[in-house]
């Protein structure tokens, strides 16, 4: 159910006719209230694309009541005539408001795009698309709207979690570009849960530090990275801070995780986790740096636990540690004790996709995992012949 | 002829059975003065290799006479033994040279090993190489040395260069794991220049800093690194500091070249320049990151000048520019103007090996060019069969 688990909020994912491969490109999600907060984390890309840089107006108070996705165009490094698209497709779904007899301005419309950077969205077929959406969006709309945002994503991610007596759901997209400062990805998280703009912004903010900025498939950020929450009060519970808060990171957990499962090419999800570290940056640096390694990625990829491609990735960070004291677990086998030989390679089982790498600094007392995944020809493969 | 081009200066490359291909795997070079000047810039990575650490200390004085290389294993994170193998070997070393007579000890032995981290060496057999390739050294040794010191290199490199009345020569391995604060490799340069163990020194790090530095295969950095020169003064010609300085840099400019166009499973050479930048570390920042993106890397493959993937890349770091003012050239063709859409695509010719990928910041007045390579799935096939 996706977005539209949550009470008041309707959804819709149509086929536009933007992506060649005639698949669902346009999707819409609408919040009939009562309350409208929405709060976004953005990419920090300095080429923040045209829709990054509306919606971030639109959502400069807090508020927003509707929103327009499309898929097969990022709508990224087009200028000002791409900055204009974007306003034009705000209006026109405004209008489409306006239609049925409510008081709607293009400053409620959040906009988010996807897809190739450095070309102009068909602008006749998104607005076309955009009416279709929303005339079609319903209370069970979401699965729809799910599959409308994807690009080379192979399945849709949806998550839903209970908080007490409300809900929260979520959709997202991404495959490839997933990095830091978020992923190459667009997320949208409903709830009917009332909350205020401060709280819904909080959750939403500590939710992301944790999961999507701690997921970093191949290292590179995207120009769109968009995570969405829309909050309407439907259900009359106003939740504990504390509680809503962990059941936004519960959905945003689920969803990163779904991203790193399906990401382009991978046959591994790897999980570094550093601990011992003297500061949970230093913690996150390290296994960041550790899990850009394109050597130890391919070494994953080839079941081989080279203990080495960890260590000579650790030791270009500047965390703090002392590399005498430094312990390597793969897959829970000590291959690399006191930063020298440990039990033998050949105890490790590799067979499973999901990789457990544990480094132990020995330098304090904190903790930090990053999610990423083995590179393999098919990666190479389906980014070699992206745009072409 | 490589480090044997000047005069003075002995080598041999013999099999000492260290790998399992049967391949030749441990070099010496000797200096048989009369000067012993030896300087030398090593990797920057927090797990320096035993080799590493003892060549250091080797190298404090600033002289040394004899090198012994290995290939076949790095004898990195090794710990008490590998530094034990290290010392070793420098003291069998330095038995042989006194077997002939001369006072000389293990603290003029420069140690260099490569190949496999995390294993220890089979002593024996190097030691047994070090025998025959003491034995066997010669003024026409140089390119057995050459061929001695690879590991996934598929061709030897070396390159010599004249002054006025001397010469410059050198070795280099690396083919994978090359990046910065060196790349992964080991490099050789000898000369029968009369110089200083500081005109030496300066004239290295100049070169270093603009060539081995600044080419990024995979953004993998080794713990073996170690780039050596040896003067000896047998040429008796006491040159200009700057002319020494720039026909060592015109050297390592040539193996640094070698070392990218032989990297890992790589069909394209990049050179990612970096124009109008503020200052010089932003244009080097920008161009590294860059070259770092493994998506711009696939669609080099690819043969797709995909400029989205060259903006998402500089749109990540901290260099100074504005977005709306940036212009990417690929193979001379401005596919992008003023951080928009410039030419089209399909004006680029991508058919060569060499591709310049051009960047204006217009933010002022310094240059960078990062050489790297793309991204191919012969390349994850390589590194994911490495250790197993």
């Amino acid at each position: 159910m996706s977005v539209t688990a949550a009470q008041g909020f309707r959804a819709a994912g149509v086929r536009a006719g933007i992506k060649q491969s005639g698949n669902p490109d346009v999707a819409v999600i609408v919040n009939d209230g009562p309350s409208d907060v929405a709060v976004a984390v953005f990419t920090t890309n300095a080429f923040a694309a045209a829709p990054v840089i509306w919606s971030r107006q639109v959502l400069a108070d807090g508020t927003a009541r509707l929103v327009v996705v499309n898929s097969g165009g990022a709508n990224a490094c087009t200028g000002a005539d791409g900055f204009a698209d974007t306003h034009a497709t705000a209006e026109h779904a405004a209008g489409l408001v306006q239609a049925v007899g409510k008081d709607f301005g293009a400053g409620e419309v959040v906009v988010c795009s996807t897809g190739l950077i450095g070309e102009r969205l068909p602008m006749a077929k998104l607005l076309g698309g955009v009416d279709s959406a929303f005339a079609a969006a319903s209370a069970e709309g979401g699965d729809s709207a799910a599959t409308a945002i994807m690009t080379t994503d192979s399945v849709p991610k949806v998550s839903v979690a209970h908080g007490s007596g409300y809900t929260v759901g979520g959709m997202a997209k991404g495959a490839g570009m997933l990095a830091p400062g978020l992923a190459t990805m667009l997320v949208f998280i409903t709830s009917d849960a009332l909350v205020t703009r401060e709280v819904a912004d909080s959750a939403l903010r500590q939710a992301t530090a944790h999961t999507f900025d701690r997921i970093d498939s191949d290292g590179c950020m995207s120009t769109n990275d968009t995570v969405l929450l829309m909050t309407n009060g439907a259900s009359g519970v106003a939740p504990e801070t504390a509680e809503f808060a962990s059941i936004v990171r519960e959905v945003c957990a689920d969803l990163a995780r779904q991203l790193i499962a399906d990401a382009e090419g991978a046959s591994k999800d790897i999980a570094i986790t550093v601990s011992g570290a003297a500061a949970e940056t230093d913690a996150l640096d390290a296994a960041r740096a550790i899990g850009r390694s394109n050597l130890l990625k391919c070494a994953i990829h080839g079941e081989d636990p080279n203990w080495g491609r960890v260590l000579s990735a650790l030791g270009t960070t500047s965390a703090l540690f002392d590399p005498a004291s430094v312990d390597v677990a793969i897959n829970g086998v000590k291959v690399c004790k006191g930063g020298g030989i440990g039990d033998p390679r050949d105890l490790v089982d590799m067979g499973a996709r999901e990789v457990f790498i544990d480094v132990e600094l020995n330098a304090g007392a904190s903790t930090a995992t990053i999610w990423t995944n083995d590179l393999t020809a098919d990666y190479v493969h389906e980014n070699s012949a992206y745009s072409t």
